[in-house]
């Protein structure tokens, strides 16, 4: 499958970039196709009516949905801001929800969150599937917070427990091979 | 009391700056000072851990931090986008957050939306609730979402159905005695 | 494929049976196999770790764990009760999840609500998505809440309005044809 | 102040009921009246509205509810079911909403929880503070989920970790100023 990874967050090294990279490794390890798309890349205002009104959706989101067109299936790392969904992801939504026929609709989704905190960002997760699940995402029902996540890489940006990369592996392997029993069959 | 009123959206023209307007007129004629914030005076960038490394908190979100610090009681309408809160409004609080004093910790709230739709933000409503009480907000637990707000004022940018108007005027007062009671509390 | 229909309430005539018996019409005109379970004829207890310890799951759970179990696919129904998944309801859930292999994981299942008021059950929808999903429950992204429930039924207990009637029925097919994907191939 | 203090499990031994007693030893040390409602003393059937229309609301209820209706302020420790509120604690709110004069309704509640798992509950925290604030109550912003909660209570029933007795008790005292405020200033 075609895959597109990205994470919820701008700045440039944070651990949920680290962690949506660690489950792309896997994946393209299994012999799926690999795209990381860094929102950094995609800068769009706060949602604006006004700007819409003007000048339409920003050019930087109409790309970052043409990717996620082109894409089998999507896997999102979030961080978890004021317990709920970050606003700048939140924005990004927001602005793709505005293109004529949403890239997102249809989609298949693997959620993950990491979070320097005890609680893995599960607020963040369970906030953020909500407006997905609007737009008509199929966001898997399991998914996988990563506490203590300041901690939990290696120089290489790896995962140091293993216990925590066998679980992110079994995760990831339920999902891709859901998400291909989708796609593969549509395309039937 | 001293009240900051504000919406959770930048267009210049949106229904939930109309409701918080209304909110605001009624709470004036209480004899209540009433100052309206339009998010548009304030302009931020989405979140960014760099941006706020290199140059911190922006100035505009320290200067609605210092209006939010300086009020007694805060009066918040809210859209809804994709079934939860706006992006554009989670990332102003994303920023509110980031002060070392949060403006917003132990504020109450009382919290409106205004939607085109039949269910008048009421997902919204409740998922802008949560990351305002994990800052330690008293929301309100009485809300009230407007529906089919396109066509719910008139040219003088009123609420035209009575029964609305008085909806919002007993909630609105209940609001303003709950909270003037823990402001003048704390004062005395 | 094998349907099993149901609704989150006891009483014997509310309007999420009939909307849920809607929904089964449908699909039964459309050559599918249904079963329409009614909670009433499963009576269970607050769950109560001590009466498990003593007795086990109740055998009304067992069993509708196993109609659960031999379906193919779920449609239910939920009221909503002050602004929530009804008790009834959770507390079922609560004793399925107590089985060694819990009937509902894996499962695709169509999320309605029929509530006598202005918002159609939202709230309810949005909170009974989430045990559901914990479970890996399969909850399809659309979803539809009846408004004003108590007066959209005729003598014959269907629905009134002609373009309600359709909005059922095209959600209905989009999810049978999801689950249908996902059953046939897996089987296959 | 007269504090009632409940758990939202029925079991015998269960961690919410220590954690919720922890709570009342502070309080009432404190010098604050406590009374201890343990639900197995007030069983009631899952909510049926053909039940209710034939004897009302159970008499459990009703004096639960009038339980309610005595204290200043109330203080609940709710286990989490499935990632959510327990069914048989939402069954209790569901008949106690039932009442014409809600007993809930404008009361301060604080909101604990305690869970063997990692997260403390926060799922079951967030999913419980809907109903109670769709029925007015107006619930602490501050929270507190016990993670690890077999293991955190010694012979006596007390908390062994002194922080973690430390940050109870310091949400506790800010719960109490707070509620304290309004309810003597409301006598006033």
């Amino acid at each position: 499958m075609k895959l597109l990874i990205f994470a919820g967050a701008l700045r440039a090294d944070p651990c949920n970039k680290k962690f949506a990279r660690e489950a792309m490794r896997h994946a393209a390890a299994a012999g799926h196709q690999c795209t990381f798309a860094d929102l950094k890349d995609y800068p769009m205002p706060p949602y604006d009516g006004d700007i819409e009104a003007a000048t339409g959706v920003p050019e930087t989101a109409q790309k970052l949905g043409e990717l996620i067109r082109n894409a089998d299936a999507l896997i999102l790392s979030t961080p978890e801001y004021n317990g709920s969904i970050p606003g700048v992801l939140k924005n990004v939504i927001d602005w793709l929800s505005r293109e004529k026929s949403v890239s997102l609709t249809g989609k298949h989704l693997l959620l993950l969150a990491a979070s320097p905190g005890a609680l893995g960002g599960v607020r963040s997760l369970w906030h953020t599937r909500q407006p997905l699940e609007v737009l008509g995402v199929h966001v898997f029902p399991g998914m996988m917070g990563l506490q203590n996540a300041y901690n939990a890489f290696d120089d290489q940006m790896r995962l140091k427990d293993e216990k925590t990369a066998q679980q992110l592996q079994k995760l990831l392997g339920q999902f891709l091979a859901h998400a291909d029993l989708n796609v593969s069959r549509k395309a039937a």
